[in-house]
C-alpha cells in the first residue's frame, strides 16, 4: 500500500465508518507513524472539507459502509472527494472504503444498520467491488446464502461487472492501468457468464474499458 | 405453521423477493398442496392486489429483502399487507418476509441489491428481526464483521430491540402474546445490554409493549 503513496509522507485518514471516529482515528494515526506516515483525521465539518481540498493522499478505513456513505454524504465530503480523486489525489480505502470507490455500494456485506439517502457512490471505477470475498463452503449447513449465490442475486437485477477480492487480496489502479495485488486473488462475476479467477499479479485493466 | 392458520386451508403467497417469481410460486403451490393448503400466486399488478384485500391468511416468501421491499411498495401491495394485517388477516414470512414485518429493514443480512426508495418496511412488530442467526466462531480468521458484531453496530445507531432467531426457530404473534417456536432459541439484542438468551418455548410478549 504504501508503494502507492509514491513518496507522499502524509495522508487524511477518513474514519466516518465507524461508531466512534477519534479512537478509530487515534488508532489509525499511531499504526501509520509506525511507517513513517503522517495521518491527519478528517472530521465531518468545514475543516474536514478543507482537508480533503488540500489532501494529496487519502485513506477511507473500514467499518460499516451505510454509515460511511451517509456521513460522507451529509457532511459534504462524498462530492468533494469524487472530485480531488478524479483530478490525481491518491484515494485509498480499505473494506467499506474500497466498496465506495464503486458506482454504488449495491455490493457492499455490510448490515444497513442507517439509511444513506441513496446508494450511489464515488464511482471512481466502473466496476462494483465486494471486499472480503469467501468462497462457498460445500458441507454447511447455514442456511443463509453464499457470497457467490449474493453476488449473482446482484446480477439478476444489475448489469456492472463486480471485482470481488478475498481477504489479503488488494487492487491498485492507475491511469487505465489495474492490478490486482496481494495474495489470494479475485473472482469476477458478470452477468450471463461463469465467474471468472483472477491470479495475485494479473491484470484486471480490461475492467477500466 | 399450519396451527397458526387455525383451520383456514388457502393462502396467498408472495415471492417477489426471488427473481424468478413464475418458478418460485409453482414450486411452493406443490409444497403446500402436499400438507392440504391450497395457494394463490400473488402477482404485482391489479389482481395480486386484490388478493391481498381477499386474503384470510399471507406468506411472504424469502430470498432478498431489498427486492421483496421495492416490489412491495412498487406494486402498491405493501401498505395494502400492512393495513389487513393489523386488521386481523393471518400474515406469516420467511426469512425475507419475516424482515419486513419489523419496523425497517435495517436488520436484513442481505445484501442491497436494489434501492428500495426507505428502509421502512410493515411495522407489524415493534422490535426488529434477524433471522438466520449465527452465533460468533471463535476459531474463524475471517476478517468480516461477525452477527453479533453487525447487530451491535446496528444499536450504535438506532434503539429498537432486534430478535435474532436461529435457523429453524419462529415466532409466533397472536394480539399480545408472542411465543418463541422452533428448536434453535433466539438472542436478544437491546442497546447498552448484554445481549439475551431465550430458549424454544420462551415467552416474547414483554417485547411487545
Amino acid at each position: 500500500m504504501l508503494s502507492a503513496l509514491g513518496g507522499i509522507d502524509r495522508l487524511v485518514f477518513v474514519p466516518f465508518a465507524v461508531f466512534d471516529r477519534v479512537a478509530y482515528g487515534q488508532a489509525a494515526v499511531g499504526r501509520f507513524e509506525q511507517v513513517g506516515v503522517r495521518l491527519e483525521v478528517a472530521t465531518a465539518d468545514e475543516a474536514g472539507r478543507r482537508m480533503i481540498e488540500d489532501a494529496l493522499a487519502v485513506f477511507v478505513g473500514g467499518g460499516n459502509t451505510f454509515r460511511l456513505l451517509e456521513r460522507l454524504r451529509d457532511s459534504g465530503l462524498l462530492e468533494r472527494l469524487r472530485r480531488r480523486a478524479l483530478d490525481g489525489m491518491v484515494y485509498m480505502g480499505a473494506s467499506a472504503g474500497s466498496n465506495i470507490a464503486a458506482p454504488t455500494i449495491r455490493t457492499t456485506n455490510d448490515m444497513p444498520i442507517v439509511e444513506p439517502g441513496s446508494f450511489d457512490a464515488l464511482g471512481l471505477v466502473p466496476f462494483q467491488i465486494n471486499p472480503h470475498y469467501i468462497d462457498p463452503e460445500p458441507a454447511s449447513s447455514h442456511m443463509g446464502e453464499t457470497r457467490e449465490q449474493r453476488l449473482k442475486e446482484f446480477l439478476e437485477e444489475n448489469d456492472t461487472p463486480v471485482v470481488a477480492i478475498r481477504e489479503g487480496a488488494w487492487i491498485r489502479i492507475d491511469g487505465n492501468s489495474a492490478v490486482l495485488g496481494g495474495r489470494a486473488g479475485a473472482r469476477i462475476f458478470r452477468r450471463d457468464r461463469e465467474p471468472e479467477e483472477r491470479v495475485p499479479g494479473a491484470s484486471l485493466s480490461d475492467l477500466l474499458e
